[in-house]
């Protein structure tokens, strides 16, 4: 999506660690009339999935997916985060690494929100070493219901969770694929 | 806004201790298309307010701030919790107490994102005591900005933090405003 692209360079700040600072439109910030936009393009190139929920996790996720779901004219639901494995009731779970603060972190869905006929499409802020992704996946498996692809608003091409993934079989979508990026430098994957 | 309070007699399930779960459609899984409706209703409601931005704290106020800010065609920021007072940076802060947790825990949001120009609307998903729209009224104020009020999708009127609130000079709008709950029955405010 080249207005993302042209934004990311505009906007858009490398601190050190590899960290894109994109807090003025995609995190803390949130620039929606180009958030829906971006809901847009996600329902454009997932229009013929038979697409019947949006999946994402709390928090920075849920924007993008109210977004997608708002295109798609779907619910949208976010699996919540807890530290520990202290998780009641009929849930879906699993546990996904943070490479960013490096712990491991449960998330869930009550089981209620994810049905055996779902068609499912998970959907993040960001995407690195795809670990998030696998994670949500792993809940809709749980659910019985059917994961029909992962999109996500900038990749960190350079950290190939998102390669290992369209490996494995799951159709990623990103709507910018930062190739590789420095304090002086940024470039896209052509796609 | 009735089709709320009708959705909420639909959906909503009342649990001991004055909880009421809208899981199904406000919290965990999110009805988007009627989400984006409430955005609508509460850009009606602040029409002639001059809105220049929405803000929330994470995570479950992000769906409503987007709604309603797609609907002003304004950006929205969300406010970051912390357990702990470690926050460093030229940030906005404050404390809040949460009754829910019994524990006071800190907002965040970066100065950049709030300039003493802007008109800030609060939005949340729930309203009980208040404490939390008093925490992002505070951040308002430290950057020097104006909020020209709060616009909430549930109130619990019978918790008397949004009375307080207007009491005390703040405009308040809440789509809908329950009057009391039981296992048996629910009201609601005229409006």
């Amino acid at each position: 999506m080249k207005a993302l692209e042209e934004k990311i360079l505009r906007e858009g700040t490398v601190l050190p660690g590899h960290i894109l600072k994109v807090g003025s439109f995609l995190n803390q910030q949130l620039d929606v009339p180009f958030l829906m936009e971006m809901g847009q393009e996600i329902a454009r190139l997932f229009a013929d999935c038979g697409v019947t929920k949006v999946l994402t996790i709390e928090a920075s996720g849920i924007a993008v997916a109210v977004a997608a779901a708002a295109a798609f004219g779907t619910p949208a639901v976010f699996a919540k985060k807890h530290k520990s494995g202290n998780v009641s009731g009929d849930v879906l779970t699993t546990t996904v690494h943070s490479y960013t603060h490096n712990t491991d972190y449960e998330i869930m869905v009550s089981r209620e929100y994810i049905s055996p006929t779902d068609r499912v499409l998970l959907v993040d802020d960001f995407l690195a070493n795809g670990k998030a992704l696998i994670g949500l996946a792993e809940l809709v498996r749980q659910a019985g219901a059917e994961t029909v692809g992962a999109a996500v608003a900038i990749e960190k091409g350079f950290q190939k969770g998102g390669d290992a993934l369209r490996k494995a079989g799951l159709r990623v979508e990103s709507l910018a694929i930062v190739e590789s990026m420095s304090d002086t430098s940024l470039t896209f994957r052509a796609q």
